[in-house]
């Protein structure tokens, strides 16, 4: 798919990412398409809102697409690179290919998951940057905690 | 701990995999526990029950645990060896030490674990190993859905 697709797909969960932060929550979104682009899921972050640790973002994206009995050729969209939970996610369920938004702020598993065969394609979009820079410099204890950092 | 203790543990986890058993559901329970014993959540596998694919049954139990702000010295009991995204979410937030019921029907990342520093304790017990031959040979196409193996 071309970059400009992926950028378009992208726009989703940067949607999701910003509906999170208008509630007052981690802006990070996520959607789950099939292979012809078709939404199966979208969804972000619900630490704040549900008071749940274990909706991230791809988790919420994941849940909103119920249940399917194939995700080979599926694609997770992320703003932000999966963390191990949500990278444990792609490679149980055998989702085929993430697109990363950025991952400056963050690394997670995207490499171990490129090693496991996932096409990982990372877009460094400004946009998700400068989201997760200023919630970060915002909110340290929060993105602490939504990451697994003890004080 | 000494091993009765940790059976004690894996009672409230099989306890759950029961339950889900009984609501048609898959046998798989969780619990999360503090390091003194105490019950910080439990759950139990929810893919049918709810068509939720994202409950396995340790994300169940971390859901009902609520936020908590160090999961370091936390036991995650589960009655069967944790896939990958149940390992990812025990190596993201750092939770200390996992007492898994059987691995002999599955083996997910219970090593993976252990290599990063969480304290794995495999108790082979025989109540879950049957648990889960009883259902695997009973609708194997649930449980090759539960795990993400395409058909």
């Amino acid at each position: 798919m071309p970059e400009s697709d992926l950028t378009s797909l992208l726009d989703v969960a940067l949607d999701e990412a910003r509906a999170g932060l208008a509630e007052g929550g981690i802006p990070i979104g996520a959607a789950l398409f099939a292979a012809d682009g078709t939404l199966l899921g979208r969804g972000h972050n619900r630490r704040v809102q549900d008071g749940d640790p274990s909706m991230h973002a791809e988790t919420a994206a994941f849940r909103a697409a119920g249940r399917q009995r194939d995700y080979r050729k599926t694609v997770m969209v992320t703003t932000l690179s999966p963390c191990w939970y949500c990278s444990g996610l792609v490679r149980q369920f055998g989702i085929g290919a993430v697109v990363v938004g950025e991952s400056r702020t963050f690394t997670g598993g995207r490499d171990w998951l490129a090693e496991h065969g996932v096409d990982v394609t990372l877009l460094d979009d400004e946009r998700c940057v400068t989201l997760m820079e200023d919630f970060i410099a915002a909110r340290p204890e929060l993105w602490h905690e939504d990451i697994g950092e003890a004080p």
